[in-house]
């Protein structure tokens, strides 16, 4: 066992009490009210990364919340990895449904309970502490070593790529690794081929100046609600496509060669649906759960809301309606290209007695795909294969991480998804987990993949 | 001047006093934690109508929320009027969209602000310190009165029915008078011809078993929000014609006489607009706006909901979405064979990869009319002619007063709704507000029409 493994098990506890003060920051980036928790995630990010032994760390404004950067560059001639994960989490709620407070993080069997532990908090101090472990025990790392973490994932990264463009001299890298996203199971591990891009909008339809009494004026005024349902219910066809003019224009077809690959992965539809808890899988005639979550765009609604939402009865007719939608993009696609499509298709069949606005949401995602022969990926593979005894799924994840096609376009550099969640730790749900053997794992990953590519 | 309305100018401070405090107590039905405030709310009453001088009262269990009787019998010869009126409000949300707290009365204007004020606490106390004000100044009223206040209006009375029902002995009368309703304008008397009727639903559906990431599981799940906007988007055509099998079916059809009446009455589309505040006018081709609101069914969907609907964005695929929906009713339609139509459609195009589940509100009301010629309306037209120099006019209500149809049902007796809050004062909706011009008619009304009552 090589000492950095070593230090690795015998600072084991303090670590986990790092990871768990680290959890009790509420750093939700969607909430206004927390955003002096997302900076004091940050700030904490910050001291982490310099009792780690790297250097030039520094919390960095983007204009919204901010990132932390960090470094370590003293191996010459040996390549750059920038490690790239975020410190904001999703919302908790429904909160009611957690078992123990998201942020008061809790061990029961072999996981930790907490929000963000799987996305991305658990993953992203995986990188930090195995650095340090190398440092305290050899002085000096196998690769010269970059951080960037930021604050905002989960909101679209609205400032990143701004950011990104303005710091490219300090970012260039080789390659990066992401430390969000997840493995395929516990004794499995996966590497990633493309994520989907993202596309967000948001409806907000008004009618009349107040909540009306639904006797006195209900069957003479148009109800906001009424057109909102209407609007919403002509996205999709009730097979699951999506009949917005143009939507599919960009997609680039699926090969047969790809499709046979991943017609390969092991799939089982009861586990998935246990997985999900849902009575039976659905979406887009012709292609497969796999095809549909990786390869195949979305159109979601997340969320809608209008009149009255208590207890009983309230026979109001309300003012106004409400709903959030976002879409997951596909190769060729554009978010900006999309969301332009659906403001005309939303102006198009908008009944005209209400005020209908529709809002682009200002951050999305590129799609982005990986060249299935490429270096880094291949020392990626070889990594995995030797922890896990098993060569890695090769998969197209459903999920965006929009810093993927910004490393390519700003910095040239393609990213390799490493990190060591699971796809079912309840990531953006209640109870979400992260299991304490992928944690473990994790560690011996980064160390090995940081010794292997300083030999190469 | 009669020494009764000496009395109630000379009390008018203190009755003023009585009303806040009154007000004060937020007795919303339609929430459980409020069920107490409504209990308190009974017990206010039953103080009330004991010090006015009125016996036997006592507050009454219902199984829901408890109803407060009381009465004086000693007019021999005279007949037996039914005073009816409820001490229970609607909910206050949206509660930051009050200029003042709810249920902190404010005297702005010539208005009290209050949630209930109008709806119907004002209106239903003007009777009790009428009959305070004659016993106190001539110890004998002209004809026999009972009292019957309600503590569930405002959730469709679930247990009324039941209570009138069970106690025909003790609610015997000649006429019903109704403190629930409204005036037409501060100038303008109207008498109701008719009140409609309502039929109210919920619809739930459930998909994944919580929450899912959009990303990982979006396009191969049904979305819950999709199969909701589904549903209610079949349940109306783009013009506003309510398309559920058989929903018209019993509609009495509007007589050319009535079409002729209710052409008469001033409508002024702009003050209408002004009043709502909405862009424009809007309902079933072929009818105007008294007629759809008066004489025509509606269906509107009250509240719905589903997802995240925090600040921002929150990339999920809801495990649920829920709606409200209510349906007001016309002569000879009946609310139970609606919601067996509603349950009927809503079972026949939900779709099938999700679970619906579909609940009629136990409480409904059965639409209401009075024969034109009915001689309580006449005395009553009359008082109301006395008092504001202008012939009532003969409207058909938007809004449902289930009691209508039970008394008659049960009691065989007419009910004339004599009521002085207006139309324009925002029931249900935020600052929600009594002219106290209408307060001080309504006390001169019920006085006059008390005395007019017993001469005949």
């Amino acid at each position: 066992m090589a000492p950095w493994e070593k230090y690795l098990i015998e600072h084991k506890e303090r670590f986990m009490n790092e990871l768990f003060d680290f959890l009790r920051i509420p750093s939700v980036s969607a909430l206004a009210e927390h955003a002096d928790d997302v900076a004091r995630a940050a700030r904490w990010v910050e001291e982490r990364l310099k009792a780690a032994g790297i250097e030039s760390v520094t919390v960095m404004p983007t204009g919204g919340h901010p990132v932390v950067y960090g470094e370590w560059l003293h191996a010459p001639g040996k390549p750059t990895i920038l490690v790239y994960g975020h410190f904001d989490t999703q919302p908790v709620d429904p909160v009611e449904l957690w078992d123990s407070p998201p942020f008061e993080p809790t061990i029961r069997g072999n996981r930790i309970y907490a929000r963000g532990v799987s996305d991305d908090k658990g993953n992203m101090f995986i990188p930090i502490i195995v650095a340090e472990a190398i440092l305290k025990t050899g002085a000096s790392l196998p690769v010269n070593l970059k951080f960037l973490f930021e604050g905002q994932e989960e909101i679209g990264s609205p400032q990143l790529p701004e950011f990104i463009s303005a710091n490219k001299q300090l970012l260039r890298c080789d390659m990066v690794l992401s430390s969000d996203g997840a493995q395929w199971a516990e004794d499995q591990p996966m590497v990633v081929l493309g994520t989907r891009g993202l596309a967000a909008l948001f409806i907000d339809i008004r009618g009349p100046g107040h909540d009306l009494h639904s006797g006195t004026y209900g069957g003479t005024i148009a109800n906001p609600v009424h057109a909102l349902v209407h609007i919403l219910d002509t996205l999709h066809d009730h097979e699951g496509r999506i009949t917005v003019d143009g939507f599919y224009d960009d997609v680039r077809p699926i090969t047969d060669e790809i499709r046979a690959k991943l017609a390969e992965l092991p799939y089982d539809e009861a586990q998935y649906l246990e997985e999900t808890g849902s009575p039976r899988t659905f979406g887009e005639p012709g292609y497969t759960t796999y095809e549909r979550a990786g390869l195949r765009p979305t159109l979601e609604i997340n969320g809608l809301y209008g009149g009255f939402q208590g207890e009983g009865l309230k026979t109001v007719l309300p003012a106004a309606a409400h709903a959030k939608i976002s879409c997951r993009l596909v190769a060729d696609q554009d978010p900006g290209k999309i969301i332009d499509l659906l403001v005309r298709h939303v102006e198009k069949v908008a009944p005209k007695e209400v005020k209908a606005a529709v809002t682009g949401n200002p951050s999305g995602a590129i799609p982005y795909l990986i060249p299935p022969d490429y270096a880094g990926l291949k020392t990626a593979s070889a990594v995995l294969k030797d922890i896990y005894g098993k060569e890695p799924y090769r998969v197209y994840m459903g999920g965006s991480i929009p810093t993927n096609a910004l490393f390519l376009e700003h910095l040239g550099a393609y990213t390799i998804v490493f990190a060591f969640g699971q796809l079912d730790e309840l990531q953006h749900s209640p109870n979400e987990f992260l299991r304490i053997s992928g944690y473990e794992k994790g560690q011996k990953a980064y160390g090995h993949l940081f010794q292997r590519l300083g030999k190469e």
